[in-house]
């Protein structure tokens, strides 16, 4: 049995994933700007979005932000969702970041196919990631991971655009939004341009930690 | 002991209270426009993301929809929700809405504040309803709601440009957000110019039901 191609974001409750865009040099390159305050603002934003995520003990040791941390719901969640998962997607613009703000051993563990025009050979990295830089587009990448995955989950990973080009193109199983207590009041939405009339979701459960909520859908056509 | 200061709010997944406007005579005029297809994907939009209020006992009960209905966990928390209510507080535009829509037993049973523009006197509803016109903005409004409530609590009913200005404005203790699984793409936003800089939140609990997620949060100055 083929697996499921699922999405997972945390996101405020004013419905934003990420805070308004700052260029990712400046954020995360060898010259990043740590005292501009739009660089500040941005990874305070990001800090708290994500403030169930950094505490837990399986995103400390597969970050390498360090050893120990929090083992309770948030950190099982965290260590399932990556265990369910065979292979990634993602944009460009998610791998440019991450190319500058991952450790070299990074955080897959499995094939990622990145949806680019760039050409590149695939890039192997220290424990068992390898990026596949996939030029024919959002579907051809999803073939391949789906094979890469085998019986196991494909994760669409980000960023925000690729996941509603997935989302809009009907080719989305289920997601989880981990739905953190905090307002951005600008930023990038997660469902800005979503085909609404097209889609209909249902609620598979609901898992409130004492930080956030998170919330699993399962995606259909309508 | 004074009660507190409240909004509850059905929200669809992609932060939207209410379909894109339509006129309120368009919707419930004596000429209203049933068949015009903005109409019809507003009355649709709306009863979806009310989907767990409208087949509740309470809520049809007190909106004059007809005898019977579900009296499970969203019909407990319907009611709960109305029995705190000692006053509630509303804008001109809702108000008009509920003018030309509510039953003549107007569904409060307490007195209703409406900050407006428009001078009129008290109407009184009967069923313990009577609505107060106040010209002299929204801490005025809340000022007399208070006063009316007693020691229970105060809703800010809406809409939700009302909901935002007490909500900059430091007034509100408390909210709850019923997540509904539906997604608009277009509408009104509840948080849309939210002073999210100075709104801290934390979550109070999470409560769960088959069709829906009521979130409750409380509301910090930082």
């Amino acid at each position: 049995m083929a697996g499921k191609v699922f999405f997972g974001v945390s996101i405020s409750l004013d419905g934003f994933i990420a805070p308004e865009a700052v260029p990712v040099e400046d954020l995360f390159g060898p010259e990043k700007k740590e005292d501009d305050p739009k660089v500040r603002r941005w990874m305070a934003q990001w800090m708290e979005l994500h403030q169930a995520a950094f505490p837990q003990r399986f995103f400390r040791e597969n970050l390498k932000l360090g050893k120990g941390g929090e083992e309770g719901r948030d950190n099982d969640i965290a260590r399932a969702t990556h265990e369910r998962i065979g292979a990634s997607v993602m944009g460009k613009r998610m791998f440019d970041a991450g190319e500058l703000s991952w450790p070299e051993d990074a955080p897959f563990h499995t094939p990622v196919f990145v949806v680019t025009h760039e050409k590149r050979d695939p890039w192997e990295r220290p424990g068992g990631t390898t990026f596949h830089f996939v030029n024919d587009g959002i579907e051809a990448a999803l073939d391949r991971a789906r094979e890469a995955a085998g019986e196991r989950d494909v994760r669409i990973a980000g960023g925000g655009e690729t996941i509603l080009e997935y989302m809009n193109a009907g080719l989305i199983d289920e997601f989880t939004i981990t739905l953190s207590p905090v307002l951005f009041g600008t930023g990038v939405r997660l469902f800005e341009g979503v085909n609404a009339d097209h889609i209909a979701l249902e609620p598979v459960h609901t898992d409130p930690t004492p930080r956030v909520t998170h919330l699993t859908y399962t995606v259909h056509k309508r």
